[in-house]
């Protein structure tokens, strides 16, 4: 473990102005190790932090100052989250790799998460142009690719909803309980954080206020990204909740397990995470606000054979922001769960 | 056709001062010939209806008082929406048909729904005393059951929840598009005036708004109704959605039936259906509030071979208070749709 | 009155696609004799009506297309509702007049609000082209203006907080109950479809939901608005309220009225008017959603001798289309309530 | 200061099923020097805490059960939080010193907060029958009492309504800055979570839901605990928000000094207080939301001479639990800010 007398890691985050980038800034406050240095933001360009986010105020980040986007200077950090929408972080990351190659970056994009290019280019339609970093970078789940994200430089944080979905399947998948005759189904239900930060009509509050819907029905580019992490076919449906945080994905697959059989293999795949929860009743999306937990509940329906895992995630904590810090931590040997310590605020 | 210069029917509104008691006097406003003579409540009996809900000042209904329920009073009139909970309703009704056998009755509760009586008495936990009355009751859907529905006198008034799984699903079933050997599955998602107007902890603004969670995952007793009036096994998932009104459905079975083939079916079932929009994109639950649409949407995924069909109805309209006075206009041979003309107010 | 046997009146509603033009469509359907045969919009030109707003499928509207802004059509109509934002009203309506004199309009912005252009001017920051046709506008509130709105062409409908403004002084104001060495304070609260259809980020839903503030302290524009229908000083904050529609103003003005003087005087000057409520117990927005009403709530603390007027109004319904229809039949002579005899949907 | 090398303070909180106990458990969470050992609820009694709060699992109070209140075990602990209604905390707290006369209190109820015990018996219209404790109990606001706070041992944490009024107007008041000629307005707006945790219809999801009112517009008992701190009458008037948290008061007064001077004033007032921020723009309640900060907005309104200050703070923040704990670590010589280092978490 490095030396913890005080914050030692040094870091940057390129698109701080979303809401996975507040969340970051919000969660590293009480980090003890990492110490966020630049903030970049094209469009609050050299607005103050406190201008635009002015909760901050009397914080130890309320002198920082939204940065362009400045490649010597963000190479010279130890640790870059990279905020970035998907598409456009790749070149960033190549030419940040270039300047500094022993620099270690949690990228929330979806452009390292794959490990065959093909699915990636043909599900956000661009050509990848730095491939060469895929053998690099690992997916950010560390349920499941712990080692792995430990001896990497480039973690490719997952997307929040297959965060949900992999965590509700893993176990059963894992240890084969899984009839694959029939189809998989993740139905999946989003706060509206998940559609980030951006000014389009239909976000504003009134039109998403008091009104629930299913959308990308025809195929959501989440849903290749679940396909392969855990080899499997899945039909995914998203759908949008008037709140602001948290998803609840609700799963169905035929086994032939029974339900303790259920329980038990989920309690002992995840006996040692320190944020997979397995509940004893149906988990609620306000558990787990501005948490990295993801409370899980198995059960069985007897009538249709089918098993029925409910999975609840911050989509901005454990679906992004915490799930990064959690990866930093892996990667740079601190305690995993440092800074990352938060319950749920409930209401 | 009745004579129609004016109200010609009496009503009583057993249960008024309850959600859908409010949502039917809200549309009765506006029914030519359906004349609210009677409200009954025990909670706020002897209480004006404007002191519980001012905002009928001003309306036809404005001098109507909440009374005790006297079954000779109530007997009087020619229609009888009785608004009980499950299990206190039967008795009453018994009484009210036993005093005037003529009368023509719409229950809201689920004590006449089933075909089976062995069934409710199983899902409800009772003993029905009143199962003479079973042969008289017709479940009131008038997309399946117009013709019966039209010669009885009384009819059980549908689940919300079934309503809308049972329109989602019924085309399919109907002209034998759903491979059988795999579960049915409908994952619901509702607004919360589905759980009716009570005071308990669980359902207080605080505890409701800003999280999502499914419940009564272990078995809901919708499921029985749906099954029994499909003929169909079907996984059933209810959710809370922090939003007033509204019900989504997303419905998902095996299908060898190709895309167009669907959305043709479901077109040809409901082609002549007042009430039924066959959507060419999925619904959203502000698509239909306040109204008594249900609203489809219908397509396959390829990769899974699983019809997808997303109903959406507003639970206290279609799902109760409107198809309600559907089912009061075809016992009163009445246009099914008066009373029914309202559109979305959207926002 | 006019011949009334079926629509008479063909009307066009220029910016149709925001909020005031939805619930305007919304609520002429059910207006008899008014009919809607021209919308347009620039965002959403050539677009069906239903593509934007598919909840108005089924609807006679269903058929209707957005066009651009055409003046020889729009002038062919008998009757404009102008939903256009400030500012870019005006040289529209000069057009329109100049094709078509006898038309007659009803303008949403404030373009033609003021007496004094002055005050316009420095409010809006612009130099008003079209002052000849002041003379001709007449301030839309029918409580204040009735007659002169009969015998006008061109309604400058209000801003919705100055109606709920206005109507909780006017009574005091006019019968000098209001000691003017105190300031006047209207603080008051309105739901977010009182910003506009815009893509802010400001205006998203998670920006929104779950937080309040005053806005605008420093001065809004519709303070000016107040002052001169009232010839009143008034101190004016906006806030800003996490739900969809409703305007709330909280009145504060000094008196040496009595309580039951200032009730009566309340009571006295609204008796006829069908959409004044003078109410018992302080409303709720929730008491006029979706409706024309305007509820008022009157009381005197005698601690510090201030009269309180709360007043309670739906800011797109009397706010802007509901009262945009009440002054649309007056000037067509039709009974004032024709189209507006929703009550409150409540939940 | 006292050992802190780990927990030295031992707590109890009486009555912490409600929203102000779980916020507390929540805050003490990271509390170096405090740890909670006792919790009672009549209502849950020998339940888990995670059998009631689930998110509490993992933490390190995951096995607190709620307990009877047995006054031997309370009394033995250093420090009790008391957070039982109005009424009922006295009797508790006379009992409770008489058991262990140093035990330190930290009360939320409005009973130990009035000089003038006729002013509290007239407010809450009961007769107080531990009179005796008035002279050992200190008013809770330590940005007004301080010094008195770290000498007491019974602190009558102040209400949420006057700490948002009292922190707006006390240096305007201190300075002499009001023109008491005039009255004083305080127009609040709350978040639900005020109206504490019970099962009232009133208080059910969708009666709050889409609506804003307001509330005890003839009287509410919250003026005279203002009024008495302030010295001060003053016209107060609350709101319910529909939103969970936070309490934003619009304050209006009459005022000679220029808007320089009262910025200076609030400026200097406030300048060592570690949770008042003085902003350069109005705050939102989202900005304050789950911490202890009370953020003030000052400016003057020319045009009418009145000074208008905004506050916003987290009701069960600053309002109740976070200045508990406050309290508590003035109470115990601990550093102020201790456990109370969380900022917004905005969204």
């Amino acid at each position: 473990m490095q030396d913890t007398s005080g914050p030692s890691v040094k870091a940057a985050i390129i698109g701080a102005s979303g809401y996975t980038g507040a969340e970051l800034l919000r969660l590293l406050l009480s980090h003890p190790f990492i110490e966020v240095t630049i903030i970049t933001s094209r469009q609050y360009e050299n607005q103050p932090l406190t201008s635009v986010f002015p909760y901050f105020l009397n914080s130890k980040y309320q002198h920082l100052v939204f940065q362009s986007l400045n490649l010597e200077k963000i190479a010279s950090v130890d640790l870059v989250f990279c905020c970035l929408p998907h598409k456009t972080s790749f070149p960033i990351i190549k030419d940040l790799l270039t300047t500094n190659p022993t620099l270690k970056i949690v990228d929330f994009s979806a452009d390292f998460r794959f490990k065959n290019p093909a699915i990636y280019e043909q599900t956000y339609n661009v050509q990848h142009t730095a491939k060469e970093l895929f053998e690099k970078s690992t997916y950010g789940l560390p349920e499941i690719y712990r080692n792995e994200i430990k001896n990497s430089t480039l973690i490719a944080n997952p997307g929040c909803y297959p965060t949900s979905v992999i965590l509700a399947l893993y176990p059963a998948k894992k240890h084969n309980l899984i009839d694959e005759k029939f189809p998989v189904i993740a139905d999946s239900k989003s706060g509206v954080t998940g559609a980030g930060r951006k000014a389009t009509v239909d976000f504003t509050f009134c039109e998403i206020n008091e009104t629930f819907k299913a959308y990308a029905v025809e195929g959501h580019r989440h849903a290749p990204e679940i396909e392969e992490k855990l080899n499997l076919k899945v039909r995914f449906t998203p759908h949008l909740v008037p709140m602001n945080r948290g998803i609840l994905s609700t799963v169905y697959f035929k086994t032939n397990a029974t339900k303790d059989e259920l329980i038990q293999t989920y309690e002992e795949t995840y006996r040692n995470e320190p944020f997979v929860r397995i509940r004893k009743n149906p988990p609620t999306t306000s558990d787990v606000k501005g948490t990295n937990f993801c409370d899980i509940y198995i059960t069985k329906d007897e009538k249709t054979g089918l098993g029925i895992a409910i999975s609840a995630i911050d989509n901005i904590g454990k679906g992004a922001s915490g799930q990064a810090i959690q990866n930093a931590n892996l990667l740079f040997n601190f305690p995993e769960t440092t800074g990352l310590e938060q319950f749920s605020w409930w209401i």
